[in-house]
């Protein structure tokens, strides 16, 4: 073991450092298997040019500058997705230069930044209120860019976007009209549909989905008005925007990580999706096993979001994670295998609000550390 | 409204800048109401003063540096605690100089981390383990400090602690026994109870704790072991353990935010807790109104904790946040009444978590921000 002298400074705000073994990394970090990351990113893109559609990334899942450059380096990114323009600051700010804000900016005073950030990056934003396109124009128009603009369309998720068909089309054309607007298409991600457990009804959710997608592009196309980008998807459902023939812009993001959500959706045999594999994890350690058949591990709710059920242990079939509060999880270890500071992996079960948690992901391979990632933009929610 | 070139950098990092109106206050961001934050500090400083049993204020709650320093000075705490290590560095590097990290610290590289910080304030510790006594007791030999060391005891929680009695007489006599440990007394927090919404549940739940706690001190004096402390309690739960003559440090830290599920909790009337007030909220936007009887908020799970229920909607009785997911809050609104790019106050389900999501709290007095407080250990879970 290292001396603790060595690594005075790793545990304090960095869990690591770069060439120590996984044993040494302080707990609870969030850790990335490379060699798995590595793999669900070249699946994507070789599922995605089979197809013969785009992807752009959705960095709303890692936030990391490194992470966004992989995608469009090596996994066949177009470009990348953000839900938060002080998202697409960071990403830019990275050297990004092609950033889809998958959302309504609606707060004058970031649509301003949003402007200024259209000086260095080619930046595309979705719309679903016509005084907003107002806005956007302006903004656009006193900084001398432009902005492409994507009609977002509700096509079943019940969030944000405009009713399919002639809402978007009356949007589409007050986009079109302005000068310092550019109509790019549509946005049509269903995102209630990722986590439909069962394969049938998430083909129908997606199916619904697409019919009302195709029905607005063509109600568009009639009226002049051509979808250069047809956007949506996520790691759950892309196999159908994939194919329908309609839609042209994939925006998956958890699909290099994982969760277990994830895993509890099952593909049309009825298993659990395994085109892609857990790559991320809580590294975590036992911190007390006072309790007879039970352990308590250091990793609960600030390193861990528990919004899609409790994490999973990894490799231990027979203990399960049964209680988690802010900074402990109670596991049930019935055979006691588990003993004091040993060190396991968990599985989280939401991975994009559990890495928006952490200011590092610690990158292993051959179990030693090989990198430190920043989460660049984590808690940049503005 | 204020120019977009004034507040450039507010946005980015930083949600607001001292003596800008709320209004202007960009969202979503972590608000304290700085008059319901005082008044919660001096009501809890006057009952306990009451009572005659001291105040640790539990930082786990805040993490900020700035908060725990009013508690001290303000709120008649005689100190804090601690969760994690990092926290416990953070808080002594900014001055506070009696810190309780009220909670296992068995991985030997922390156990060193913490031994050196005891070398610049009086450092407390809790034990659940024999082992853990003689890596504590070297570490402690080595850097020549004095820990001090509660015996923690499971008293109704099931997560970390001993049985009371005998297990503990073990561990606080080896404790004893050491040359560089100092036994303190006993550590013995009902967790579980907090939450429990009957008042007459709780008591219970209580009575059980204080009962085995009692059993607990009887013994170890009969041995000749004196506890100096006798700590626990928390927001949910402290006047049962004030008012027991054995309990005499109380380790509240939600009482100076509350949150929507302690709102939850009921009193002796069966009314809602009412000595505390609501003064922590996340300031949240309307970005959508393109749904019928539906608005939009930007604020989800990577702003808000909803591992205790989803937030309530501040003084608007009959809109509800209704589904939240990671950039996005979709509020049910039957009559309409909220507009694109209103702002209103959210209040989140668990104060601990929503506040580790944050970099900044803003201070908030005549709805205008008095001061920009860090949350200084964000994240450090180490």
């Amino acid at each position: 073991m290292r001396s603790v002298n060595d690594n005075a400074v790793v545990g304090f705000n960095i869990p690591a450092e770069v060439g120590m073994p996984l044993a040494e990394v302080c707990t609870p970090a969030l850790i990335v298997d490379l060699d798995a990351f590595e793999q669900n990113v070249a699946t994507l893109r070789q599922r995605l040019q089979a197809a013969g559609v785009r992807l752009r990334a959705h960095a709303k899942t890692h936030k990391s500058i490194d992470i966004a450059r992989y995608q469009i380096d090596h996994g066949g990114a177009c470009g990348i997705c953000c839900q938060k323009v002080a998202e697409a600051e960071v990403m830019v700010a990275g050297g990004i230069e092609d950033v889809l804000v998958s959302n309504q900016v609606t707060d004058p005073v970031k649509i301003d930044r949003l402007a200024r950030l259209a000086r260095n990056a080619r930046i595309l934003v979705c719309v679903d209120d016509a005084d907003n396109i107002d806005v956007l124009a302006a903004a656009a128009s006193k900084h001398a860019i432009n902005f492409e603009c994507l009609v977002e369309i509700d096509c079943g998720a019940g969030r944000c976007g405009v009713e399919p068909g002639a809402a978007a089309l009356s949007l589409a054309q007050k986009i079109a009209a302005s000068d310092s607007l550019q109509f790019a298409g549509l946005q049509a991600y269903q995102g209630a549909a990722q986590h439909i457990r069962q394969f049938a009804e998430r083909r129908q959710a997606l199916e619904a989905a697409i019919a009302q997608t195709r029905v607005s592009v063509e109600l568009l196309s009639n009226a002049g008005l051509e979808c250069d980008i047809v956007a949506g998807a996520g790691t759950g459902s892309y196999y159908f925007e994939a194919a329908s023939g309609i839609y042209n812009e994939m925006q998956c993001g958890s699909y290099i990580f994982m969760d277990a959500d994830y895993q509890r959706v099952l593909d049309e045999s009825g298993a659990g999706i395994s085109e892609f594999c857990n790559s991320l994890f809580i590294w975590s350690s036992i911190m007390s096993t006072a309790r007879a058949q039970h352990a308590v591990c250091d990793a609960g709710l600030k390193v861990i979001s528990a919004d899609s059920g409790l994490p999973v242990v990894y490799g231990y079939e027979d203990i399960e994670y049964v209680s988690i509060s802010d900074e402990h999880g109670v596991l049930a270890d019935p055979k006691q295998q588990l003993h004091l500071n040993q060190k396991l992996k968990l599985i989280p079960g939401h991975c994009d609000p559990t890495c928006n948690l952490h200011d590092w992901y610690v990158g292993i391979r051959d179990d030693r550390v090989e990198c430190l990632w920043p989460v660049s933009a984590r808690g940049l929610a503005f």
